[in-house]
């Protein structure tokens, strides 16, 4: 299992009329977890795009439990449980300022070749850095 | 059973750097779905809006089976299955210019009384226009 | 001169906290009345971007005059006042539906060869369509 | 004159098919950029709307001088120049990790008491903060 934090300032732009983050906004939420977790591993999601590989979402789930509000500082705990695959999951987790958890998700993600436009196993580097947690 | 479909055409702002429509902008899509069935029910959801009922999302789940792209325009068929309560279940199918079928998603969305802050049955007016189809 | 007009809808992901649209998302309905201007002049935008062409914005200028809120239905009216050169500059006018001017804008596109990396003339079957009208 | 820097690093739902961020977004690194820059004074402008005072835009311009990419730290230089009456002018200058100006903006802001319905001048305890500088 690997898991790791990072946090981002609610946008006026994310929220709606009704006060609230606007819910598509959490899947954006999510991407940036995905992006740091990579980043804490030492690696870099746009060099692998570079190489060819990219990684397109095959579900989302997304779990509202409070509304998350302008300008709070919300952390985003991502974790990955299972080793890898051609397919990866991420579960997320969103806590506000007061640590209270205010939103739960997960996305089936798909190691993708763009030249031959099918799915492939994750690059050797990526394996090798991961595998270490699990 | 409700079912209504509406159509969006994607815009260039929705696309990302891998090309395809980025994934959080399918929950805006749902949303279109949604406004679009309730005003061919012959309702109003900025209305309700306005005599204190909101309808905040609880989880939102969607499944990417086909990338849609830059000016396609996109069929999105919303559907209610169940008579709502206090929550409302909708579903939604979405497909390409082909007629294929590139996304699926439900979201839970909940009546919410603004003053009270706290969930609350639909709108009468609402549920005398909605029964008739269940 | 050639003008065109289109209608969109706003969405509830469009508004902000204010209630208001939210100011980025004037942008994107000056791409659509663009977008659409060139699909009335039997152009598609798209098309020319896979013949490598691309129309990257130089500046843009917008002059919020009155708010416009969820589920208006607002009227984009794009104009091109000099027939186009390297550089094609567009204006734009939005109506409500009390047909009041609520924001006035302006962008300036350059041709941009995406294999040379640098400027270049518009393709010609796109000059000959829009010199009718100069 | 008072001017704050503050960081962001792009989000992949912030670029669009040609690689770039999307223009609308520079409207809402300007927001970061302001709410920032306040914040450095002390000042919070979520606690300002709940006393009823917003700070709509009347006004945007943009330059675009060369791209953004997904996932670089870009430094955003927000400068107010003029003390503030009921207008109030925020100018921006974006710069990559190269430190190459990228992009300039400004935006007119102004003060407006949202139960009056009408503009008004600056609360006095943020005229205090900022008159200092000036």
């Amino acid at each position: 299992m690997y898991t790791d934090t990072t946090k981002i300032r609610v946008r006026y732009s994310e929220t709606d009329k009704m006060g609230y983050v606007y819910n598509g906004n959490y899947a954006t939420y999510y991407e940036i977890g995905r992006t740091e977790m990579m980043r804490s591993l030492g690696m870099d999601y746009g060099k692998m795009e570079e190489t060819g590989i990219m990684l397109p979402l095959l579900d989302l789930k997304c779990k509202f439990i409070k509304p998350a509000f302008y300008d709070q500082e919300i952390t985003i705990k991502t974790t990955v449980k299972d080793l890898p695959g051609i397919r990866m999951l991420f579960d997320y987790e969103l806590f506000n300022e007061a640590e209270e958890l205010i939103n739960i998700g997960s996305t089936t993600l798909v190691f993708f070749d763009m030249a031959k436009q099918r799915p492939c196993p994750p690059p050797d580097y990526f394996m090798e850095r991961i595998a270490q947690f699990f």
